[in-house]
């Protein structure tokens, strides 16, 4: 007669535990993205502040997949902004000076705003560049 | 008495040889901003079609600088989008599937048009997630 040791158990540590968190955030994606085509208004979702579990964060991962697009920004630390597989969300990273990640988001827009030049920022390299100009010539 | 032959002279190849383009292309650079400030309106000068030296190049790279945003796009080849010290001017580079260059364009825009995905893009996003979502519940 077999006793009730011999039933073969797996336990699992809460690393390897889905916790539902993550079909969460992808719901809160398909909000945002929803939100983005009616209204043209971007979303983020800080994943710092979610208690997702290791498992979590891989079951996501591998549903949002990769898109075409990396783009990488060197500003006081690098960032890294990584496409989806679905167009308009993206992963957003955050590094600081001894990239150490300081900062992990799911953005969904068009293009991230970090990305995108301010209108002073194109007006001084307008004017920087017609003063190098007149240097030259 | 110094004959000619003792002034010392050094041949200059066309591969050394400013021509005077590549400041013409800063200058059409500087119109370009001057454009998209006014207008919002992007454009882009096509770096083939325009007879510069090596010299050229390297004097115009040496010019336009790096800025802070390096953009990699893997769709059927490599393009690769280099932010340079001018805010809203770019340098961009696409390859075919061999990852032979292709094209070379300077654009000027606030980002780049390939990068930005297309609202139908966005909208299969969002279908597809809803769709995703449902197979997962």
């Amino acid at each position: 007669m077999r006793s009730i040791n011999d039933i073969p158990i797996h336990v699992l540590s809460p690393d390897e535990t889905l916790t539902g968190q993550a079909e969460a955030v992808l719901s809160e994606i398909a909000d945002l993205l929803g939100r983005l085509l009616e209204t043209g208004e971007a979303g983020s979702i800080d994943l710092r502040s979610l208690p997702l579990s290791p498992a979590d964060r891989d079951w996501l991962n591998a549903k949002l997949g990769r898109g075409e697009v990396e783009i990488v920004l060197e500003a006081g630390g690098r960032s890294v902004l990584t496409e989806t597989a679905y167009a308009g969300v993206w992963k957003v990273q955050h590094c600081d000076t001894e990239e150490r990640v300081v900062s992990e988001f799911i953005e969904v827009a068009y293009i991230p705003a970090i990305v995108r030049p301010a209108g002073a920022d194109i007006e001084n390299a307008y004017e920087k560049l017609q003063s190098d100009l007149k240097q030259i010539s």
